[in-house]
């Protein structure tokens, strides 16, 4: 619930970071490449790291971390980067976008991970410029980039053959695509859930349930936009973005609209279960109902004949008789017997 | 749920297959012909049938699985396929779509099938080259094509007088085809079903109620990409696509909108069944209610009265009248009968 | 429920007859006008038809049955009619639409008519040629076009004057305008089944909402394509749609959205009642907890107490008090009035 | 209900009446004016009226009923009106909508007004010609006019120093601005029957939000297509309506927009109270449900106790001891006691 | 529900106000600046306002209340401002809106602010000319304003540098980041209503969510058409935007879509918290039902039996055995027992 934060009446464009409180020391990780070479080395200071940019070869720049404002903004101004996407980037709740600048595109979007079974989401910025890209993310996660750095590593694929753009576009292939890896771990939690509530209809799994909804509302948030900022970065027509590009980002732009149908459908599903749950309840009340009639309907009637023979009237003829009291069970019986049929009929039992 | 398997980190491009486990061997059929000559031939191998291809004839050749990558791959490289295209058709959860290449134009998109009742869906994917047909399968289903087989063996109708383009459209004329023939089924199903809850609403009706509408989505999800795929091929400039094709194209594209209505139309009842349950399961309950209320009020009373003359009072003057009987008899059966015209104004019974 | 029927794998373009089977022989109606002469004559025939078409003079031929294809066949021969036409026509079970060709412009739609009390949808094709309109109907129905008979034949109003496209435009307005008629006994229904669900929900009513909620469903489907339909009508740039028959088409645009408004409105009427039926039952329910609940606590605690005094300790000083029975009567009847008392203040009675 | 009253099989064109069946005599009231001079008259004949139309004023021409149809054939034809626009206006039920002919234009709408607490509403023709307003209503209703008579007649404001199209402009914004009035008093019902569900949910609440709920149905029919009818009439190119007039269209177009906008909001609280009111009734039910399990769980097991020391057996030691009955009473307040202690901590009491 | 209240009847362009009636003197802030120099002053009276405006500098004239339709009046004379825009200005029930006129741009929209806990709107109006910002507010707020004016007093950031345009920017700017600081508080409402809801739902609860399911309806209702405000602030092409201000009104825009965006998540949330609610109520009925049905069950069928034992019948032969007794308590206690093993197994327990 505490994705609206904001600063409120700071002046656009003062940065001020407005996430969760962190202390630790941010990490910059330069690689540098071209088809054949390969650089990658560790800072924690952006001077020493600005040293060592080669002009001739692909550039990134990775920042594990954006609460520190004042390395965001050295960044900022060595690179030339408009305040208004400095801002951006020390606000992790922005919408997924993309926008143009003179001298540098920029992608903003949610990643999200699978923390001790909850879906979290981080902030990444990835800025495009000539031969450089740029890259923010909320903390040191990476998983879904140490596949990228094992390829550029390692030299496989066409990856160290491309340029800049190949790569921004590589990193936000591998975030759309870690959604499916969550969201294939979602399915599964659905449809556990799904026989849970079909069998056993419990307040935890309805408590689930309603958690997974919620869950589902926040990734749907995160993944609609996405759609709209892989659009534009197709539609854009800064140099930075390569006509070779272009059907990769028509391939990823293809992902992002699988992932918004998987998570539709996942809404469907979760909203047609609430009325499985609530049936099952009211399925379960009407057993018990029909326990509860029939006990009484049993009973009662033979207790009041048992009440008739237990009155004191002096002149009661039936207590003198010798068979009254087996014709009484007997009649009882009779009773219990014929409502037993009728249930039946009913199929009550 | 396992449609959302996807390749996790590749690097866009690399051939993997991500499909369910397979491991029987891959059949490629080659059919040509043109007005006048017709053949037919199945290969285990590529390289044999890279050697029959007729340069003047229509070439169909329709791969069936796609498990076997290096096949893929080595067709791919043959036809200078671009590996985005390729990567579309070994994983096999892709979105219905259109792309228009240089030398090619391929629509991938599901077909479903019905198999023990449940509606299954496999992916289809059609490259038009210049001449040539290519028709990639995961399974080896085929019923939907073995119509096209015979009209092209028998040279019946226009099918052996049309170009490449026209063998194309008629395979996905094949499959929007057999989604009618699924539906017509699944309509009957929702007819029983639908009697079933009126009458006689049970937890299993309920269970196949949620199935029908959970298979409902998927379809949905199947089909609704389908209109787009179509539409886009209607649009496509590319020459591959001979103007009198369009009339085809177009068409089709009206059959897979009647499917979309349909897929609507059975989502509208599907939702309208879920409530004639709730109110059957709502009306037995009443009905339920109604018995323990006739039979608690008609007795209770009755039984408070026997209970008055069963108490042991020294001094209780009715027990010693000679009436006393016969007359408490009289009270409770006018109680009662009472009691039940109530019931009946009131329309309970 | 029937109406997904579809020639499966037929090939595109074979003309074979999908609707219910049907024996009768199709009956060809020529009507032929111009300001002054009036001719009209019916066939069983289509050759002896052809021999009297006169070049001069509006020619309306209606055809009532589609089963016929040999003869559909024929016609299509004549006029020079796409295959994929004569295919749309055979296939009642088409959605709404307007295609453009060279020589001829088609419209295929839907007509409901009122049988038994329930809502059955025919198909209409209405074919415009230079100088031709050529109707096709499913069933020798008829009585929304009669009005269009009987006015060319009697020369009234401006029928007489116009061309061929008017005559079409005539052919769909009575179609719309018939829409009406059956919405507006549809909205009695309504009425009458709205004031049955306030004042005595039965399981009757609610079938038969369920019914009109299916039959909306229905219609709904018929009419919606009926709007873009008309739609591309009044865009088509065929020079067979005179300007001066402009005018009549946005006229006739304007019904359907009224048609299609009516449709919205009643479905909303619809699903509202819904809620009325499932809150009367509640109504109802709670009404017989009520007085299963008033009977039980005001019978129970008394019936402890007669209970009391039928035990049979040997040591009951209040048995033998003279005033034991009536004091025992005063007290019970305290409890019963108190009891009484608070169910009014809980304005339960 | 009774709202798609249309005439079918008529050929368009021909002018039937088809609102409610009247008899009073339709009224004309022509108003002339510039900003020097007013004329107002009435008249219950067109040709007086059209005696007196002067050439270099604004004529207002009001008629009041419509169902005299041969007044409105006589005014179309000195006018020069389509017949269908004429159509248009002796129909009641048309949707709102704005068209352009050769020499005027036409806005058709709906007026709504409250009687006897119930909406109603009323439709609206305005036709514009050069210099000339022809404005036709269904009854003599005109409260929402009156305003715009005084201040012609008083020469207040600019109204009299603009043209035909402001007069034009002005009329509608009249009939927009009733509807705020109207749903200021609606919003007013909404409050006071929110308490009333909230408080004390009767059936009587539930029908009177179900009329209401149907009301903003009808009014919303009415409302939508006054929006489109305004924006139409903005994007119009008639000569008729000046530039300076476009303002003002604008503003009434953000009128209509928000009339839109509350009325939408009316049906979202509506359907909360639908909620609301299903709430209170399961709460209620709860309630009930509690006091007989209350009372049913304190009495039941100590009448079983009282039962077991009615039984007749000879040896029954208790019955002899002298502390049995004072005991007796003692257990039984004991779990008498103890059971309203358990319902206590269920919080139940 | 009051916000509909609308002059009905007054002419367009007359000014009356039509908000709630005030009394208090409308105070007028005028603040000019450039680069170096910075005045502030109060009026309470606009002719000497007026003599203070200096020609080279950025003025923001601010007036606190909208009541004071002659001081208004005088403004838009001064300033030349379109009656039609002083009319919105003073019926503060505007719909959010930007309009352009040839001398100036005019925004309107609604803040919202959260006063005892509570979400109220007041309407904000600012007019850019040429040099010069005029602010509109309902009443005497400001809190939103308070740090653009500490920012100008101060010259710090770069909003002394920027003209008019800016200033304008920065206000709204203000007006939608104070959304997020409300929505956040009501985020923590929520929070804290899902807990209470799942835990323990009383009637409170429920009326608290339907109070915040109406607040965010009308949030709703005032964010939306921000969003289309700024969007044609953006398409603006007078002059007086400049430029550089796009990028800032591009950030706006994509902080009022994050304030749609969390709306509608809240709606969301919402939405399902009534099924939580309703599927508690119907949880805890479920629990009352099954106390009812165990006590009944366990307790009537042995009150049957010590029932029989009751009887006065004269040959009972178990009443004189020595066993009769002890057995009967014996069978007793083997029906309760296994009734319930009965019900653990059943769950129940």
């Amino acid at each position: 619930m505490n994705n609206i934060q904001h600063k409120v009446g700071a002046p656009p464009g003062t940065l001020v970071y407005s996430g969760e409180q962190r202390s630790e020391k941010v990490k910059i990780t330069l690689i540098e490449y071209n088809e054949n070479e390969f650089i990658e080395k560790d800072f924690y200071d952006f001077e020493e790291c600005e040293k060592l940019l080669n002009q001739g070869m692909v550039r990134w720049i990775n920042v594990d971390g954006i609460h520190d404002v004042a390395l965001i903004d050295k960044i900022g101004k060595h690179f030339n980067i408009h305040p208004l996407t400095l801002e951006d980037i020390v606000h992790p709740n922005q919408r997924a976008k993309f926008e143009d600048y003179d001298n540098y595109v920029v992608s903003i979007m949610k990643m999200i991970t699978l923390d001790s079974n909850e879906i979290h989401s981080e902030q990444l910025a990835v800025i495009l410029m000539d031969g450089i890209v740029i890259s923010f993310q909320e903390v040191e996660g990476g998983d879904a980039f140490d596949f990228i750095r094992d390829r550029l590593r390692q030299g496989k694929g066409r990856i160290r053959k491309m340029g800049a753009d190949y790569l921004a576009y590589a990193l936000i292939d591998a975030v759309v695509d870690f959604y499916f890896t969550i969201l294939e771990k979602f399915g599964d939690k659905i449809e556990v859930l799904e026989d849970d509530l079909m069998n056993e209809p419990t307040k935890e799994s309805l408590h689930q349930l309603h958690d997974m909804k919620r869950e589902m509302i926040f990734v749907r948030k995160a993944v609609w936009p996405m759609r709209e900022m892989i659009n534009n970065m197709q539609r854009s027509e800064s140099d930075l973005i390569k006509p070779a590009t272009d059907v990769y980002l028509r391939d990823v732009h293809d992902h992002t609209i699988r992932v918004i149908d998987t998570v539709e459908t996942y809404r469907d599903l979760l909203s047609g279960m609430m009325d499985i749950y609530l049936s099952s309840v009211s399925n379960k009340m009407n057993e018990v109902m029909k326990v509860l009639t029939i006990i009484t309907t049993l009973f009662v009637p033979v207790t009041f004949i048992v009440g008739v023979y237990g009155m004191n009237f002096e002149f009661m003829p039936e207590l003198h008789s010798k068979w009254g009291y087996p014709l009484t069970w007997l009649v009882m019986l009779a009773i219990i017997i014929s409502l037993l049929f009728y249930f039946k009929r009913k199929k009550w039992l």
